[in-house]
């Protein structure tokens, strides 16, 4: 974890200089507009703590607003612990309270996750989505709000009696019975009883990881990988090992091999357009990798997130463990915050019918019910036969996007891993440490996502992943530019 | 655990004597009350596996229903799980999945925690709330749905892009402003900064066990107490040890004493409406439990969930340790369950600075954020001074509610611990042993909650939890009185 060379106080940036705090064509008001923009700020540490604010006749002149909109902005950041107010002196960045209290009973247990978890918390700031080429998500403006927004107004008229009480444990059965459609489509048989509605894939993966991993308990992933499940698995006490990830799936004589020699539990895959390298299973490893898992009698969780923005088998690949084994060591994973909306969190597992039982009891033991209002949303999109055209549409512009950063990272020289035909992401090599790119990046208010953060033991890499989305702004290819000169 | 002598095969009902099925008023159709219905009576196993359905031909005929309508139901329980087909012979109620698989990798570790959370799974049933004393919400008839409606209408006219990208973990700060407000109400102390939202009150509780609690460690809890938190803790290998409940608050001389013996690393207590005796803390016992966790160098997490149930210190002492000790030692939780609606799952936890960062990262990796709708919905409710007036409302309500159950209780001969002045349950002695009760209640559609769930070792007990919201049908009184006299 020394490695990872993400600053804890980059260079300050005057407030006067940066882009435009506030629009007026913002649906947000001015406070909350000058609330959440200082608030990022100051939690990426662009504004070092105790810095002096401007003051508020100032920071009103400066931005054109009222003072009695400053005023009332920073009450809230005192309020909400950014700023303290140093009487007859001004408003000044506060202290930050340390990520791990040192007085935490556990610290060293969660020590050895904390870079992942703060960089993972960058990922939600409320930075322009095009300042955010490191980020997992599409941005807003390439989903259908209008979609989202007409599913959840037609759940709101909807009799409110049913949300005065629990829901099902389970999940919304309307939406888990449109799940078995959806999977059916990708040959996998299931019935609504094998399907358990989770917060997110995060829930779900952290359901299946407290089912199947004991301290001292030896989990494999991707290498790369998906970050933010290695501090879950840490939390959990298990040993995290990385199975290296080549242009058709796993390294599977790698795979054979460690799992002769560390016995793992389980397996946390994605079959298809894997993150960050965006490469689908061919077939023939699909089966090999199956096969390995009956030999050493292990688990595979098949993290299928990027489902929908897969075009299907005759541009890339696209084989589902799950559809060799129909759920019977293999437990899929699925959620809709790439293609619809993160917020609505609403992710789920198939599995086998007593592995889905036994997960339904552990989230009544975590959470006893997910919301049905998302459920009742996503169940409202699926079923009105909207959303196939949305993620086709959606394939379309990726597809466009994804010309374009590669004819422009070939122009300036940057490889790419694999040929990407398909996703949100391409895994760029860069030729040197991406930790201080990011770091740079940073500084000048971009966010990166450096190849350490998708490391199962946060090694320094050449590599990034890059949201092809996301890189449409000028300004990005500027930075690479000039920084991948000076280095 | 042996003791708990709930049934897994009670006696079968026949659908044709059974109350109603279906209702022409319910806001569900036909087909989804047919379906609610009968799942939930399979579930409840009071029909068998194996047992032959009616034909679609008597169905349709003894319940004044379309063929069509049975067909469609009959075949939804089929892909359900609930139901299976036989080619030319009918439906049957099909052998259902055991709810741990022998083939899980722990069934060990969770079999501990199966009966809790097989009981815990009826009350999620569709019963009728009447049909429910052993419930622990309010009957949805006596909440608002219109206050709850109408907030998630307002928030589903807001700018659906809010809902595209993550939420922030922390939650959505304007709720945790006027959370603020609400614990200062209390005498406690908070900045938005220490506020950390959650799904219910159980996610709270499960991020603060795993952030305190490893294998081997010891917690205490209330005996009795809330019976989800055991299954909880038995998952993370703790060890869970009960603290006798007196009028008043826990025995403070056997917490002393099983605090030396012990070292416990967490106590979580109900100070206030204490579930399920409706008791309160007094100052003393909140002054002595704060010192002796001192002492002993424990956490405290007081869930205050009951909290807005109570009418104020003037009927019934209510002291929060969290207002002596300001958060130091203690984790408060809260959340609207069981004023507002229980779907919307908004509970939340304040903490240190330090603290409340730590358990916001643990929300990251267990499920990234919450949904903000729901914290949207319950911040409209708060912030638009509707609540103060509700919960007032619903005590009215409980007090008059109290009274007639009381003073049916008394009737019929049964004694009621402490002297309870608020809250929403009384805890009855029966005199005999309450999961036989419990069993023939579920046999004749009742669900009661029997001693057994509160206690930390599922002791069987002559007590039971009553809902003093679910007490009005006169069949539950009957059935009381029967069921007494004979045994």
């Amino acid at each position: 974890m020394t490695n990872t060379a993400i600053p804890r106080q980059p260079h300050p940036v005057s407030l006067a200089t940066d882009q435009p705090l506030i629009s007026r064509d913002s649906s947000l008001s001015l406070v909350e507009q000058i609330v959440r923009a200082l608030a990022a700020r100051i939690d990426d540490r662009l504004l070092r703590s105790g810095a002096r604010m401007p003051s508020i006749r100032q920071f009103a002149d400066q931005h054109g607003v009222s003072r009695f909109t400053v005023i009332e902005a920073y009450d809230r950041l005192v309020a909400g612990g950014h700023l303290e107010s140093r009487r007859g002196s001004g408003f000044y960045v506060r202290e930050r309270a340390p990520h791990l209290s040192a007085a935490a009973p556990d610290a060293d247990a969660v020590n050895s996750q904390l870079d992942v978890v703060w960089l993972a918390r960058n990922m939600f700031r409320q930075l322009p989505p095009q300042k955010m080429p490191g980020s997992g998500l599409l941005p807003a403006d390439w989903l259908d709000a209008e979609l989202v927004g007409n599913g959840l107004r037609a759940v709101s008229r909807q009799n409110p009696t049913l949300l005065l009480q629990y829901g099902s444990p389970q999940g919304f059965l309307p939406l888990r019975q449109q799940l078995q459609l959806k999977l059916a489509e990708l040959e996998i048989q299931t019935t609504p009883e094998q399907i358990v509605t989770t917060s997110g894939v995060t829930q779900a993966l952290d359901l299946v990881a407290r089912q199947f991993l004991r301290p001292g308990d030896t989990v494999f992933v991707d290498d790369p990988a998906w970050f933010l499940m290695f501090g879950s698995f840490a939390a959990l006490g298990a040993r995290v090992i990385g199975i290296p990830r080549t242009a058709d799936g796993p390294d599977v004589a790698k795979l054979a091999e460690l799992a002769a020699l560390h016995r793992p539990k389980l397996f946390v895959i994605n079959s298809v357009l894997h993150n960050p390298t965006s490469g689908s299973l061919s077939s023939a490893k699909a089966f090999q990798i199956l096969k390995i898992a009956e030999q050493y009698d292990f688990h595979i969780a098949e993290d299928d997130i990027y489902c929908d923005l897969h075009p299907g088998s005759a541009i890339q690949p696209a084989t589902r463990i799950a559809a060799l084994d129909q759920l019977h060591r293999v437990i899929y994973l699925g959620g809709f915050s790439k293609t619809l909306a993160a917020n609505l969190r609403v992710g789920f597992i198939a599995a086998s019918p007593a592995l889905a039982q036994t997960l339904a009891d552990r989230k009544i033991l975590s959470s006893l019910t997910s919301t049905e209002i998302g459920e009742r949303v996503i169940y409202k999109v699926l079923s009105e036969g909207h959303y196939r055209k949305h993620a086709e549409r959606l394939r379309g512009k990726l597809d466009r996007a994804r010309e374009r950063t590669l004819r422009q990272l070939e122009r300036i020289g940057l490889d790419v891993a694999g040929s990407p035909a398909a996703g949100m992401f391409v895994w760029v090599d860069t030729g040197r440490d991406t930790n201080r790119l990011t770091e740079r990046a940073m500084a000048e208010g971009w966010l990166l996502a450096p190849g350490s953060l998708f490391s199962p033991h946060q090694l320094a890499s050449p590599r990034m992943r890059l949201n092809i989305a996301a890189m449409a702004d000028p300004g990005i290819w500027r930075f690479l530019e000039e920084a991948l000169a000076q280095s």
